[in-house]
């Protein structure tokens, strides 16, 4: 009835008259990465033009989204930037937001701002400020309004500058499910500043330092070496200024994370190294709320299977307590009273529903390595968990 | 630092060492459409073995989301169904569903359905039984479900089998926003089962028809032409049984459909024809909830730009008269006090926020042939209305 398409995107008919049909098609999908330091300096134009359209104009309208923290430390230069750079409209929707807002309710907050600012979905991407949880709930904001209008990422904290605002994923939590529902939908343009960690809390640059080691831990040796020698003063000085280490830290963070989410952005294959570190802690993290911050309870998971490792031989008794210092001197927990028999292994049922009926279930081999295993036995987990509770104590009474 | 990708996807450095980078790729995404007569036969596999992992066998558990209205009427079939194909486990989760139950609550309900069942998302896609407002809601709880579920659509109203069906967007109203909140996640596979509309009144066959009208009017003359010969007597026998005549029109409609969405499911190409009738509509059915169906208010919207078209000269008055008349025999509106000059003016203002600040209307070219315009005044459309009323009137007296 109609040609058969030759092109890989096609709708082929079967069967004589049509009947059925299948549709085949790919969605492309770009975007930018890129550190921009004094992203809120007048004399810079990144964040004025992010987002435009290709070869466009700076976009004459902004509707800002900006965590309520934010807003009270860079509020005034947000605003004193927008002037500046001669934006004709904006407007700035403050949001509070930690995991415990990590709601729809707080989407639909952002989803009203959008209407109330007539926002024109193709010309004006909404700027989101803030830390890991803001950026994921404006990213699923984005992702449904009119079915999908762009945005641009302002990290300001580390966990945002090496994880959530690099990435493609959007989510919030739903009941007892973290991240139960979302989207992937990628900022088209995310700019890191690690100027913002001047205000940052020691805890959440440790937070944020957690992701870090997964990448150093997965594939990255050099960067295990770098945080050995010099995670401590970073975190103490919160990278201020960032110097030559600092920026190689953040760099290899941020490139280790894009080289293994680009061609696997839909999480089509499952077995996925970033997954360390995630196989336990969502559990943990959601039980423990608001106690436990997201990379404290990845750092538990890490310590957990760096634990696993040991006891198969993936790692040695050096290693393994290597791995425990640098997380320590990173100011992470390496054990929590969350990390009994029970608790790990509803955690890991949940997982394997996660990932497709099977573990899948990264484990460091050395440092700067990592193995995939799918026949971890509860009594390993509860031996485990016996060994860190153990390492735990003693290091408490160093 | 590291190799560039020569393939299509990949991930690009810029300047040095890695400051910044861009993520290349594209999302795969293939479904199918078909006709299944008899889909709850205990004889037809097809709804058993829908979605079911590539070669794979069919999925042992199952998830249906059931329309209320098409449980009472079909519930014992779909139990007996599942029973007889031998589906270990199964539940049903029956939702109301009409347009003003299209909301997020709705999708919520939908997904603690699916955290009851301890759904595998990869391998236990959910099955939606019912209309459109049914299928639209089931599809966007499916998307946001750990990112992406796969489901399968078995549509039941004549306006689900030709349009929400065949389609990839899903969505729920939010404020006073017609789908305001949505995705394109289209369902794995869709089985179209006419039997269906042996059960639905008079009034929602007609409202299917202004969807299979609109596919007439831009693209198909000659379905125009059977829908003229042969469209009230398939509403009164409500395709029953569906004969050649209503096949033809069914299969038409569907291919038209495809044909039209297949290179542009995303919609980054704003000038779409299956957006004829969609254009004044989304405000006049939000505004007159529940009064008009979505096809009414499609037809409605079919009816003035096809007065305005006679008034440029692109349809003749005898077209104009021929496509009134063919909508008064689908039992469909062509006024309604809606229609009105400061209503129509809002509701185009609103499209054109939504089509990246230009109208691109379109307009129907005789019969089977349309247009996109971007210079319609206000005036014109006050005029049309004015003709429209008038029309109507006769009508009405005649």
């Amino acid at each position: 009835m109609f040609a058969h398409h030759t092109a890989p995107h096609g709708l082929f008919t079967h069967g004589g008259p049509a009947r059925s049909w299948t549709v085949s098609t790919a969605k492309p999908v770009s975007y930018r990465v890129g550190f921009s330091p004094g992203v809120f300096d007048p004399s810079s134009s990144a964040l004025a033009r992010a987002g435009a359209v290709d070869g466009g104009p700076a976009p004459a309208r902004r509707l800002l989204v900006v965590e309520e923290r934010v807003d009270m430390l860079y509020g005034d230069l947000i605003r004193a930037y927008c002037d500046a750079r001669g934006t004709d409209e904006y407007a700035i929707h403050v949001l509070p937001a930690h995991e415990r807002l990590k709601t729809m309710d707080s989407v639909f907050s952002v989803v009203a701002a959008m209407d109330r600012f007539g926002l024109d979905r193709r010309r004006e991407p909404v700027v989101a400020v803030g830390g890991g949880v803001l950026l994921d709930i404006v990213g699923l904001a984005c992702s449904l309004y009119r079915r999908s209008t762009p945005y641009v990422r302002v990290p300001t904290t580390l966990i945002g500058l090496v994880d959530a605002g690099v990435g493609a994923k959007t989510g919030v939590n739903f009941g007892a499910g973290k991240n139960r529902l979302g989207t992937y939908h990628p900022a088209a343009e995310t700019l890191l500043d690690p100027g913002f960690l001047a205000t940052l809390d020691e805890r959440h640059v440790s937070n944020g330092m957690a992701e870090i080691l997964k990448i150093a831990l997965i594939k990255d040796a050099e960067l295990f070496e770098l945080l050995e020698n010099h995670g401590s003063a970073l975190v103490a000085d919160r990278f201020q200024p960032a110097g030559a280490t600092g920026e190689e830290v953040l760099g290899r963070a941020v490139h280790g994370m894009l080289e293994e989410l680009h061609d696997n952005l839909w999480e089509h294959r499952l077995e996925r190294v970033v997954d360390y570190g995630h196989s336990f802690s969502p559990t943990l993290e959601m039980r423990a709320l608001p106690a436990l911050l997201h990379g404290e309870a990845v750092a538990l998971d890490m310590a957990l299977t760096t634990v696993i490792a040991a006891r198969r031989g993936l790692v040695t008794d050096e290693q393994r307590d290597r791995v425990l210092d640098v997380m320590r001197a990173l100011g992470l927990p390496v054990t929590h009273p969350l990390c009994a028999p029970d608790v790990l292994k509803e955690a890991l049922a949940d997982t394997v529903r996660h990932r497709d009926g099977r573990q899948r279930l990264p484990l460091p081999v050395g440092i700067g390595g990592s193995v995939f295993v799918n026949d971890l036995t509860t009594g390993e987990l509860a031996r485990a968990a016996g060994d860190l509770s153990a390492l735990g104590e003693v290091a408490s009474h160093a």
